[in-house]
């Protein structure tokens, strides 16, 4: 795989960026605990109770059998399984603590679960909204056009899902134009739509069908990560128990993410939503392992708490930065990869928006996760895609691989040659030590602005969010990087042909 | 001291705010090093090379002979000071770890070197940025509105110095306006402006008057702070030499705060930006040390890098952050409190501003500071005054703090009655877990805006720039703390007559 390397730090201009370049970028601050041992135990024996004593409901017949096999109680008319612990014990222990996404291009592929940091852009979105703050409904154009922001982006390592749902194109077949857009516009890893069993079979096909792939050779590797999202609390529905399934049974990756908010999905305190949590994502990794031993999956979706006072979600607050501390302790003590959101609730690209996603942004390095979900591009919560968010975003995920940068104290990095020539009250900018270093010695940022104040409002005084629109718009001019012709072709006569079918079978 | 209580999150509505109530925040996350151990003593070993080899300037001949009485080898005519290492040890080591600053009103002392955080406001700005980008002259009548929304906010713990500089008055008594300002309309702790030793003795005399307290009263503890800069490299003005020297004789304390900008004011590396702050830092601390032993002193300035492209200084950058890990791992070594700031490059109050800011945040967090310096009101590099940027920047110091709110796992917490009660599927809106929570179990922010995109578009769509403008103006309009009667009057005559006092000897 792919990593930076440790010595460089040489910034390539990819059109209009100077960027850090491609690689995981490696996590080397040592995660803080927020719980004690004992805590972490307690919180872990919450969800253990929960499991034995309120069970999770899960409405599909083929997990119900596969839970039951296991030993697991089963309540086939409430659809409800509870599970002993010493059963989820066993069955977690047969998940790795470390695996490969393999990518469709050298250089790709991502290992979740060491000591690197995986960014996922965005997933989920409906809405876009522009420059001008207005929001609008997602089309297939607009998807496109994430995608190409997305591939020039160095800092985005997977694609999290459509960026923006195509709400142009017919929702039973909507998978297959997100699937071809990834495979044309972007050569990342990329997470598939697991609702319903055919949309993860239609997407490793499609994805083999690029690669010149059979099926077999696209199961002998997780090469697609699928989001397993409980319905909380504590229940999985059919759709998504089916994704699950078909994932699990391809050998690919499931990210186990409930949304436990404390006062709206959960109970109003965030030890309940942690203990929540732990029991729900340890169902759907119970379930995985049930059905495939060894199916590579991560810990982690978002634990926090919804705004008492207008019942709305809030992300990027202290309260879910404290939840990711948690969450990373128990994600550590399963032996897990973790998985954290870097999420906001702001409405527009300012302030808030910046300073929320950075709290989110240090709760997940301190977490000590391995994946960073949502981390470029989400706006309004989660509903819009905005792609001046986007660069602001690649330039706070480029400054947060940059912190952990090794400080190197050998002896002409200490400079005192230098101080010797300069002397008391000179200064540094002509010296060679400066000379030799001045190129690379420093982060460079990507969108920042570090003109001063006479420079910048002589330039046209443009903000922040200004600056990133025009960004984007040169990454968007990027042509797509071409699946070559026959490949092409082979995805688009295997799109056509499903669609078919499925238009057949409605 | 008046600190938070452990268990009340409750806020009171203060104006127009609801914020944290007053007291100095616990500091609970774990520091982070960035050096190893061996590291430091490098960083350090050259602190102490530069001091023993190349000296520092020090343009003062009462400090001299001062230096020169401990056995520092002197060069009078450079002007020049050279320390060994076993002096530099004996003087450290009778600096304390801790102490207080006494406050002027109950409640407001400040403890500096335990397990609390002080977050200072911004100092020393000439400018004013407005609402609408545009920058002008700072003004008396500016500094009083700063020192009014200063004095109702909760999370500005002491005064910095003079939020901008009141240009409309002559500098030599400018010294008298600002104390008197700070009396008058705010009752927290502030520094004084250690610019030659008569600004210091009018300042701790203005003190004096306001609390009916002769001189050695208020020399009997420490009650205010002086911000001692290097003009690194290497070299101490006399104007500079001379506050420190007042403020020690008198008791009061020191932050000892070089600005080592690597590639500008330093060498083009951090590790020797970080030996030169040390060696400068210490040299101040040497001489408080030895003038008067015991004298209270803070360590820390800044250390980063200067933008390679514009020769312009970069704050809140990954390598600043870097820099404050190290520097506060220096700070532990030498058993000093800590400072690091809280300090952005951005113009305006956007989002790069606010991730600067949160960046350098995270770094004072993580590197243990004491105190957050120029934590709230700093834009523009700190070349201008923005009261919008204070309230953005009270929201981001709340939430530091809330972030470190310790996390109760008792089992009512965990809740595992509420989900057998609501059950798979339900929610927890309206659960007696809930409703006997919802008041004060959650952060609950000052300025963020939470509500979804439909109603947050249908109330004006406010970004968070307008809103913080808002916020400051309706804060600005309280009365001032009235001093009372008596004592107003003693400030005020002994103003008066300072002003003809240092008229006369122009």
């Amino acid at each position: 795989m792919s990593r930076e390397s440790r010595r460089s730090r040489v910034r390539r201009k990819v059109g209009a960026l100077r960027q850090r370049p491609w690689g995981l970028p490696y996590r080397r601050l040592t995660p803080i605990a927020i719980l004690s041992a004992d805590q972490v135990e307690a919180v872990h024996d919450a969800a253990l109770r929960i499991l034995e004593t309120i069970g999770v409901v899960v409405e599909d017949a083929a997990a119900l059998d596969a839970l039951a096999r296991t030993g697991a109680v089963v309540d086939r008319v409430e659809r409800r399984v509870r599970f002993d612990r010493g059963l989820v014990r066993a069955l977690l222990a047969k998940a790795p603590g470390r695996f490969t996404v393999t990518g469709s291009a050298p250089g790709r592929d991502l290992v979740l679960g060491d000591e690197t940091m995986a960014f996922a852009s965005v997933a989920g979105p409906v809405h876009v909204i522009d420059g001008d703050g207005a929001r609008r409904d997602g089309t297939h154009a607009d998807m496109i056009e994430a995608l190409r922001v997305i591939q020039g982006l160095n800092t985005v390592h997977l694609i999290g899902g459509a960026p923006v749902a195509p709400l142009d194109r017919p929702v039973a077949t909507r998978h297959l134009d997100m699937v071809e857009a990834y495979l044309a516009v972007t050569d990342k890893v990329f997470h598939v739509w697991p609702r319903e069993r055919y949309r993860v079979r239609d997407a490793l096909d499609l994805l083999g069908a690029a690669l010149g792939l059979d099926r077999a050779d696209v199961e002998a590797a997780p090469r697609v990560l699928g989001t397993i999202v409980c319905d909380s609390p504590l229940r999985y529905d059919g759709p998504t128990i089916a994704g699950l399934l078909e994932l699990a049974e391809a050998g690919q990756a499931i990210v186990a993410a409930p949304l436990a908010l404390a006062g709206g999905t959960a109970p109003a305190s965030l030890a309940g939503a942690l203990a929540q949590h732990d029991a729900e994502a340890l169902a759907a990794i119970a379930l995985a392992q049930a059905v495939r031993p060894g199916t590579p999956v991560v810990y982690g979706g978002m634990a926090g708490a919804v705004d008492m006072r207008t019942a709305a979600p809030a992300f990027g607050t202290p309260d879910a930065v404290r939840a990711t501390l948690a969450l990373g302790q128990l994600a550590r003590r399963h032996g897990l990869p973790f998985r954290a959101g870097a999420v906001s609730s702001g409405n527009v690209v300012d302030a808030q928006a910046a300073y929320e996603t950075e709290m989110a942004l240090w709760g997940a390095v301190l977490g000590g996760a391995h994946y960073f979900g949502h981390a470029a591009g989400w706006l309004n919560g989660g509903q819009s895609l905005s792609l001046a968010k986007m660069i602001v975003d690649a330039e706070m995920l480029q400054m947060i691989a940059e912190v952990q940068w090794p400080l190197d104290t050998a002896r002409d990095e200490l400079g005192i040659e230098a101080m010797h020539e300069v002397g008391p009250g000179g200064h540094f900018f002509g010296a060679a030590h400066t000379l030799a270093r001045y190129e690379n010695a420093f982060y460079a940022p990507l969108l920042s602005d570090w003109r001063n104040y006479e420079t910048w409002r002589e330039a046209g005084a443009e903000d922040t969010a200004a600056r990133a629109g025009r960004l984007w718009r040169e990454l968007a001019e990027a042509e797509p990087t071409a699946l070559d012709p026959a490949a092409a072709e082979a995805v688009a006569a295997l799109a056509t042909e499903r669609r078919h079918a499925i238009a057949a079978s409605a």
